[in-house]
């Protein structure tokens, strides 16, 4: 099977949680609008092609099937890239730690666009900066802390009972905010032992440690997700 | 199986969604902290109680299993309340669409909190205003236009080929709008006669009638996602 990822050009953006996932399988895909141009994402959202219409992107194609929404995607490639253990019990369970991580990322987004994501960051700026203020103090605790502390609570490696496509999604996210939030997340270091050796441990994996080196990895950018504005981060 | 629903007593929230399709399939739960209270939550969520350990509610227990994250919940349910067709095609498009769903609440509960969750309306007041005023002229076309869309490609009825959760979770989207934005929504009628009648049909469903007027239904108010504050809404 030749999977068809579709997303936006220039940013890793959500897009991204899929691309881990594809490469660190070794899975023969395309990434549709790299090659093709963003324009080839446009008929899906228009409903003018066949199968389910995505809302917006990412979204997979894979045969005549399309499948949107991130953590969708994860789901449904889980079992078949062989990222996740088989039962039920465990899909579902990675399932529910992907949503709460798709949830961080939406608060990620929203400190430097609280009020419109139409808008550019410059005219949001005051917002931005008390939002980021709250999301530094409490809101990156809250979530890291659940995350360690499943990790904890787990065999201490992984989430669930092996590598899994959540180990994958916690190294993105750890990283994105290592390069939005340097100062915060130097402060929060001690605090946080598995997950920073689980994003070592993925970032050296083979296949990922040659993506992350290739120029499939777009750098982390201030159009994406996770932007570095010193402003929005603690002072050191 | 007798279903327990985990969620915070004295508002809808993010619980309703569940809700509405353990009440539309007439299926056996208990709505645990209503009858013991808030606190019977806390111990899933420190992960004292065995099972995956949730971020927050609403959480479902079903037999040992927990499963946490609304529109995972509605996944797992779906089939066994028959709220979706069978098929994995049309089980991860419904999935998709209740995702969807997930994150336009979020924009609808950001109106109101557009700085931080943690603290009062009248706190972030002014950000709100602004961010209001963004999701009344761009987000709520996009989003509703989206779902009109999907229901007149569709049998015009349902979005799927029949009856199901995403019906239910379209009406409460629905009904929290009419509530929090009246002005708005009177006039974006005339665009999304699709969505009004399913609004009504879903309405007039037997047992979804009979629990929209019991005490169960917990009525709209000023603590939960969809609040109506006159100044966040349009002028007539």
């Amino acid at each position: 099977m030749r999977y068809e990822l579709y997303y936006w050009t220039g940013i890793q953006g959500r897009g991204e949680f899929v691309r881990l996932a594809l490469e660190d399988a070794g899975a023969d895909y395309v990434d549709v609008a790299r090659e093709a141009g963003d324009q080839a994402i446009m008929p899906f959202l228009q409903g003018s092609e066949p199968g389910a219409r995505p809302f917006a992107p990412p979204f997979l194609k894979a045969g005549r099937a399309v499948i949107a929404q991130t953590a969708a995607i994860l789901f449904y490639l889980g079992p078949r890239l062989n990222l996740v253990p088989k039962s039920e019990t465990a899909r579902l369970y990675a399932h529910q730690l992907q949503l709460t991580l798709s949830d961080f990322v939406v608060e990620i987004h929203d400190t430097h666009h609280p009020i419109a994501s139409r808008l550019y960051y410059e005219d949001q700026r005051r917002a931005a900066k008390e939002r980021a203020t709250d999301f530094r103090q409490y809101r990156i605790p809250k979530y890291l802390g659940y995350f360690e502390d499943i990790l904890e609570h787990s065999n201490g490696k992984h989430p669930l009972t092996r590598h899994s496509y959540i180990d994958l999604s916690l190294f993105q996210v750890m990283s994105g905010l290592n390069y939005a939030f340097p100062n915060t997340m130097r402060r929060l270091r001690r605090k946080l032992p598995h997950l920073n050796a689980l994003t070592e441990r993925v970032a050296s994996r083979p296949r990922l440690a040659a993506y992350l080196a290739s120029p499939r990895r777009i750098p982390f950018n201030e159009e994406g997700i996770f932007r570095h504005y010193p402003e929005l981060d603690a002072a050191r």
